[in-house]
């Protein structure tokens, strides 16, 4: 009996210590030293394990602050931040909904999942997170990242350097981009449309020649260094950007620049307004002054690329597709054989206001699509997550035991600066707004002998099948498959649906 | 006093506690609840490693289901299952056997390392597990998948395609493959030996044309979206398999193929009976009417295959090796060239009864054999598995002291359906029962620039070595050396043992 | 009242047996015990976790050992170790600085880093750990291993083949090297500055031909089997080196070899010298006899091999830098074709006394360097390691708010046997002692269109900006960033600083 009560009382005062480690980590601070003492003390982990084990500690502290922030912008994107739930014991409601979202649908990013890289006066750059930190399932397109830079007229992108190969697609604004190579120095004046591959570790600076546009440019990147990493090196700059020469000691730099200190402090301390500066209409003058291209043999891949080859206009050529639904604007291995060693096909959709795109799938790329302008949703079957919300890298015994695996459906509201992505094989589509044409950059990564196969519209996959396939697949006569895959005799673009749908499977 | 007695008490409560927590983790839903539980209050973890925590429990409940399954089938063979132990805290010894059998053979597999992706009344499809499930020493193969497709007489396998390259070999049946590429559709009539390849994303449907033969097809898989994951996508079909089109939103699908939504739910409800179904003696006489391989070019990589090339049957080739004890066919990029886009060499040994291959090793090819028919068993020396039975990929300072590395011996019984690997350098043989010949199917990955060095017999690589390197490493009289190593004058398969060993090291 | 104090009472209790855990963890084997328990009953571990888990168990035993071994050598180096930390709760202090370190400059390796696989009376093998135990910031050449060999002269290493590509770099000594392929034995007898390539699976043995000089041979690997690990296979032998023939069945070896048991017994059971033995100059004059490299065509990749090009001296080739104040010698892939294989760059690098190179950064390559003559110190500037001393895997918000990153100095004294590693895009700089030349052999990873970008003297990368660039990004008058950067009228080697900095960064 007084067994039994201070049991019980023991069963409680347990409870109460458990409720109070999670009281501390309401608080910030403590809750921060408890997650890097629990890294610290966990047995079995290596140094590297608690090493990135601490630094997921300090960037939950961080991206709870700026979920806080959003929060207070009250945008409810909040739910959205992939690390946003943990140690939110106390709202299991919200943080459910949370993860509903995110694990539905890791192949949707919005403006929370960018990171701003560099913010000043004039503009910014902003880099998507990498695509493995939303879930393992686009492992495949682990080492790639995705950016944006908007700047001012006449602004001046600082001179730097990348450990990442680049390739720009230029939406707005008309950037003057110069580069250097060895002993010589090209600059290329750029145009909407323009796409422009800037090799891993080559000097680059820029400036909007454009004196009333903005400079609106998106920027696929292949890291070389870390993968799935990346960084800016600034060699010119002093306080801000800070140049990397002032990471070396004083007597080496001394030595290497052959100038005393008060010299290089003097050069290196000046600059202060940040790698996004403005230029005078007269030094946009000079910057834009073209030269060094005709030289440039042996610079890019394959040693005997023309100036004329560094760059190439998506608008130039005759579109892929075309009709009043949309049009599809592709540059391939041939348009920009730089394109080739990326193993990147990129291509440019502009979808007519309520019309749609699709469905159809990749045989072996993966599109990463970035929205560019106007509104409007898309859609993606998805095998890999399940009717519970959860995703399957691990394959479940027991659905597998049914003939086939059921599809889920993933979608998502398209508007400027969101990104999707669609896997190989996976069937999608989008559709513009009423209001408005929707406009996509895709960026096809593993595009080599890659062929899109449509699902619908004339060449539509299922009519090609035999009659008695169509019966057996089916099973109804062959020619009520026919009646309803020869309905729709356009293209690739389609009429699109009368109304949006509520978010929903395609049956209960 | 007091004191320590209620010390004593404390400690106590705390047992029961510690105690009744594993209780709870016995029973079912309960466990997983907890195990939920522990991935969410997990500090430190991002959501990425959260949901995979999560998505391990639900793995290990269901396969905690299916060993127990397989127990009451009394096959003992649950406690092979890689995750099979956790929480059985209780059952030490079993665990240790468990773990003991697992560790040191991480690279042979058996019936219940495949799991059931597609079960019909007609036939299935099994898929091995992930290789790197088991064991990280098997990560040069972790992108690989290899499975097998049984089907009765007469069945048809409904069209889908999958985010993987395959390569089909046909060991029984006489399979009608159709493939769609593009506008055209091609049909391959293919018979016992022959090596089909079939591109990612490419709709596929077969059925098997004999009336009396089960089909039985290898299949060896790269995935090219998830890597190491594999789906398949079925177009076609309705409640079972399910149509991927049925995950996109009705008003989608109505605009997408221009037709009212109860033509299209009648379309994509009729079909029921599963992805592998039965066709008529008049539908399979229609479906293996070959046509479209003429104008195959382009089709294949390196844009010239001629529809010839897209099979290729390996017992139309003279045997590499053959003599009394076995033959061995052997593919390569010449005979089939879209092996050499996978890196990958097939090859089909037929071991006389009681007779032996090897021992021999790759210079570079990780060898990933599946057993057809007969038995016997293999034998592998292997550095990586150290005597107490558990992996290093961290070598042993203490163990490194010494001149060489040990070699455990990793060995086991082969009948059809086993799935054994060998990597590169490792030491390897195979021998067949008294019995019956052992029949197995071998993919060869990373065949590149691969040699294959025999250990034994006629240019066995030990009798290379100069008179000196024989003396000095062996600390021998060099004639004795090649007293033993040019006993055997046979080639590549050899006359067996007379028993079978008791497995054991070779020596105490 | 009676309550409280009861609480108080377990709170204190549960402290103690808080502290009992850590006291339990500060002895061995039940730290051991404890680890293991932990990672049997981690929830939601599959077992190929718990089994890495185990093995990190096992690994940090030994791992403190050796570091205690160091410590009694009063070397200090322990706390490098890169597990040493764990477990070491007590001493947080030193924890601290051991991270503070380590985490510091993961680019940094000295002899605690290496692993002794070899060890006779003759010579040793020693391996330098896995680049990315280190840290993940090296992930980039995680599947490459380096290490080195020493002998006695006139030291016979036994015959082996290896599960990695290997390339040799002879820096002392003049060993004939044998390997053999296929049913071909060839011979060849290597000089100081010798570059060798081994393919994986190419059994091989050497001898130092040298009578008076030790043998100091540098490998570089790239693992075919397990990516990352090593290992070697021993086809001759008997105890020591152990033959991998040893752990095949008694029966299966009697088979395989047509010989009874104990013949087999005392072939494989004469050997216990060790695989690093003395050879006598009868022996050696026999070995070193070439032979059999008129017919490599066909061995080597792409086929058309001579067998002058098996090998390459760096120093017959005309230094691609010199002046007085060091010399660079590169081979490239024309140089040796293996190269491109491996998509490597050699180059050795010899800094004059009291001079410096660079510096400069590889616009694609990582650079591992392994000192092999003189003193110095390296500087490199790194983004990814920030002023906090820890690494950012993770960018971090706030940090990027500002308009660039900050560059964290990594710095570390040079003497023989150091290895340092510079990623793609970072600038650095070495540094020649005023007492000694420094000599250094580099290998380059990732070489293919890689370029070396110049940071100062000649050619310097800044002065070929346009003036308005140099005047918007350090916010100067050009004329005086010029003045500045066209001081240093040196190419690539230059002449050194006074005295080495304290190291600190450039700035305060």
């Amino acid at each position: 009996m007084a067994f039994k009560s201070k049991l019980l009382l023991v069963a409680f005062l347990l409870s109460v210590l458990f409720l109070s480690v999670y009281a501390a980590s309401a608080t910030q601070d403590p809750e921060l030293k408890q997650c890097r003492h629990q890294c610290e003390h966990q047995q079995g982990f290596d140094s590297k394990q608690r090493e990135q084990c601490e630094q997921r500690c300090d960037k939950y502290i961080k991206q709870k602050r700026e979920e806080e922030k959003h929060r207070r912008k009250s945008e409810g994107g909040g739910s959205f931040y992939p690390i946003s739930e943990i140690g939110r014991a106390q709202e299991e409601e919200e943080e459910f909904q949370g993860r509903q979202q995110q694990d539905q649908n890791p192949y949707f990013f919005e403006d929370e999942h960018f990171e701003t890289r560099v913010q000043t006066e004039e503009g910014r750059f902003q880099l998507l997170q990498k695509f493995t930190e939303r879930s393992a399932l686009l492992r495949a397109i682990e080492n790639y990242r995705i950016g944006f830079l908007v700047t001012k007229p006449h602004a001046f992108v600082a001179p730097s350097h990348f450990d990442a190969d680049t390739v720009l697609f230029v939406f707005q604004g008309r950037p003057a981009v110069t580069i250097v190579r060895g002993e010589k120095r090209e600059t290329h004046n750029l145009e909407r449309g323009d796409l422009f591959r800037i090799p891993a570790g080559t000097p680059v600076y820029m400036v909007n020649r454009d004196e009333n546009e903005k400079l609106f440019i998106v920027n696929f990147m292949k890291p070389v260094s870390v993968p799935g990493e990346y960084e800016a090196f600034y060699a010119a700059g002093g306080e801000n950007p800070e140049s990397f020469f002032k990471a070396f000691s004083p007597q080496v730099l001394q030595a290497a620049l052959k100038t005393e200190m008060n010299k290089l402090e003097r050069l290196f301390g000046q600059q202060r307004q940040g790698s996004i500066t403005r230029a005078s209409k007269e030094q946009i003058k000079k910057l834009s002054q073209q030269h060094g291209q005709g030289g440039s043999e042996g610079f890019w891949p394959f040693h005997g690329g023309q100036s004329s080859s560094d760059a190439f206009n998506l608008f130039s050529k005759h579109p892929s597709q075309a009709n009043k639904f949309g049009r599809l604007f592709e540059a391939d291995f041939n348009d920009l054989k730089q394109l080739q060693e990326l193993n990147l096909l990129v291509s440019f959709a502009n979808i007519t206001q309520g019309a749609m795109v699709g469905p159809f799938f990749n045989s072996r790329a993966t599109k990463i699509s970035f929205v560019l302008d106007g509104e409007g949703y898309f859609e993606m079957a998805c095998p890999h997550v399940s009717s519970t919300g959860r995703q399957e890298q691990q394959p479940q015994p027991q659905q597998r035991q049914k003939s086939s695996p059921r599809y889920q459906k993933i979608s998502g509201n398209l508007r400027p600066g969101v990104v999707f992505v669609a896997p190989a094989g996976h069937p999608m589509t989008a559709i513009a707004s009423r209001n408005s044409n929707l406009q996509i950059i895709c960026f096809e990564v593993n595009a080599h002998d890659n062929i899109r196969v449509p699902l619908a519209g004339k060449k539509n996959v299922v009519s090609q099948f035999d009659k008695e396939a169509k019966e057996l697949a089916f099973n109804v006569p062959a020619r009520e498959v026919d009646r309803i895959f020869n309905n729709q005799d356009d293209e690739f673009f389609f009429e699109g649906p009368n109304e949006q749908p509520e978010h929903g499977r395609a049956y209960a």
